[in-house]
């Protein structure tokens, strides 16, 4: 029976549902799915930080109470984030991280999968900054180091992506995508079609713990640019900058569009589209269009998200499913260690 | 670089479609997918057999015009159709066997499929039939001569369905699903939206070539039906025969219902759907089912199949794609070959 240590990096609503699931399932996993997990470390910028090479209880863990300082009370926890010691000392076979997204330079939480890499501990996120703007380097660390680098809940949250287009759909090239990839302004959409007007959608999205208390980043696409970026790279072998995606949000829509458009059997929605030129050179954008009720992603309703494929072989190949969530995003983390079981175990 | 030997069963259009990709792809298949195929065999009731262990020409393959006992122009080649031969003597690796599906007793290609296990060849199918009326048995048989047997093809063509579930699923437990299945009987329900008579949106639909000249399979569900034993049996652990499985097709459809369910914002769709209950039992059924516009397959429309798994940790995840087609299904064979490549190259 494998047993993999692991350090969590952030402890938030993601690493404590990971924690939870752990807690669960731990020993169903033994036969399920050939492997247990043992948390060794966990590092927390709010609830500081506590390493234990035995072995950590899951269960006390996931109910720790959310105070500054929480891991202090915990034997050989302290009040403040060791996240260095936890990343390369705590013996952890993986890290996974699970801190907030930085839009503009992806720290710390970029610095924390280097050093995970570089100490040859295998690393699963959930975060999009570290790949979407230090992804090439990223990936060439895990490589040299001869580790894994996961991100399946990146986009999507636990919803299979990365890992459908890389693997399922391998001999049938992506020549392009176009994806629902944001909830919240999918929520939005969905309620000003009922009738609301943009600013209480927004406001119920809040009240809901769908939308920050600044929705920019999600109303004005900023969070699927990153998410474009993203796929472009992984999926279109792009090398694209946050830069290089055109991006307008759904901010400028209003009741009459949404009227109008419901009148021509349409529907408004936050499309990211990516397409692969014939000359190899790859274009994004994120902006609302217009689709009619027949169009594969013009039924994704809510928060759900959705990406349609375009393929060689197989023409459009469309997922959807849930976009957020903390057990839906802590178990795109398990998804991650699965594959990293299934390569490990195989080699 | 590893070369698979492979035998045909079955020349009709999807293995002709395999010829056809083997003929343009395999030189890039070597560095794309890490491994290219030699066709040694092929065998078909109409056409013949040959057998050439040093490789047949897949292009000369591929346009071999379908006439009757065609092999025989070709040198080494016979007007009939020595199936066991081809599949026990050429030297192949691995079996593709894509004859016609037989949803009574499943032959022949149940018999195709045994020859191929027992003599410790790969089996690649399309065929619903083998799987449906004797999965169990061929399962077995495979474990038992440690050799692989997919099927991804014989639902929804090469669009990932079982092997989405079983892979990328795994740790979120798959407890029930509803699906669109049958291209067909969509495609009549998408041209009844449209204003067609049931009779003439059929007529259309064989004009088109998606319909059978005797359309009953597809619109009263037993193709469906089919499809249902085999997703249950492998994504729920049931062991459903056919006669489980409650069926009743489109043909009581009229255009009155059609109307009224558009007044009321929903649509008929033809749905197959299964569920393990909590004392683990499963049941199957293939209906037609009113949907709102939001549920994640009232979209689906025209030729497009889709499944909608709820998960217990994801809940939803849904994929569309083709449900028919020469070329995807073709697909289906190679994404075949591609896992088992992974598997052997792993082990």
């Amino acid at each position: 029976m494998t047993e993999y240590k692991l350090a969590l990096v952030g402890f938030g609503g993601v690493n404590r549902a990971l924690a939870q699931l752990i807690a669960e399932r731990n020993d169903s996993w033994k036969n399920e799915l050939g492997f247990t997990l043992k948390i060794v470390g966990v590092t927390d910028l709010f609830l500081g930080s506590v390493i234990d090479r035995d072995g950590l209880d899951a269960a006390l863990l996931a109910n720790l109470p959310a105070v500054k300082g929480a891991f202090a009370q915990l034997p050989g926890g302290e009040a403040i984030a060791l996240n260095e010691a936890v990343i390369k000392d705590s013996g952890a076979d993986i890290i996974a991280e699970a801190t907030f997204t930085n839009p503009v330079d992806g720290e710390p939480a970029t610095s924390f999968c280097r050093w995970a890499l570089e100490n040859g501990k295998h690393v699963v996120t959930t975060n999009k900054g570290p790949i979407a703007l230090h992804g090439g380097e990223l990936k060439d660390l895990a490589q040299r180091n001869n580790v894994a680098f996961e991100y399946e809940g990146s986009v999507m949250s636990g919803t299979p992506v990365i890992r459908l287009a890389r693997q399922l759909l391998a001999g049938s090239s992506v020549v392009g995508f176009e994806g629902i990839l944001n909830g919240t302004s999918n929520f939005v959409l969905t309620r000003m079609e009922g009738g609301l007007g943009f600013a209480e959608a927004v406001s119920e999205a809040q009240a809901l713990g769908y939308a920050e208390a600044d929705p920019t980043a999600d109303v004005e696409g900023h969070d699927v640019r990153l998410k474009m970026v993203i796929l472009a790279n992984e999926l279109l072998d792009a090398k694209l900058n946050v830069s290089d995606v055109s991006c307008s949000g759904i901010s400028s829509l209003g009741l009459g569009d949404i009227e109008k458009a419901r009148q021509d059997g349409a529907r408004w929605k936050l499309i990211g589209a990516a397409t692969r030129h014939a000359d190899g050179s790859v274009s994004a954008s994120v902006e609302p269009r217009l689709l009619n009720h027949d169009h594969p992603l013009a039924a994704i309703c809510g928060a759900t998200n959705a990406v349609s494929f375009a393929t060689d072989l197989l023409g459009a190949v469309t997922v959807s499913g849930p976009g957020a969530g903390r057990t839906e995003t802590a178990f795109a983390l398990l998804s991650d260690i699965i594959s990293i079981h299934q390569s490990v175990a195989h080699n």
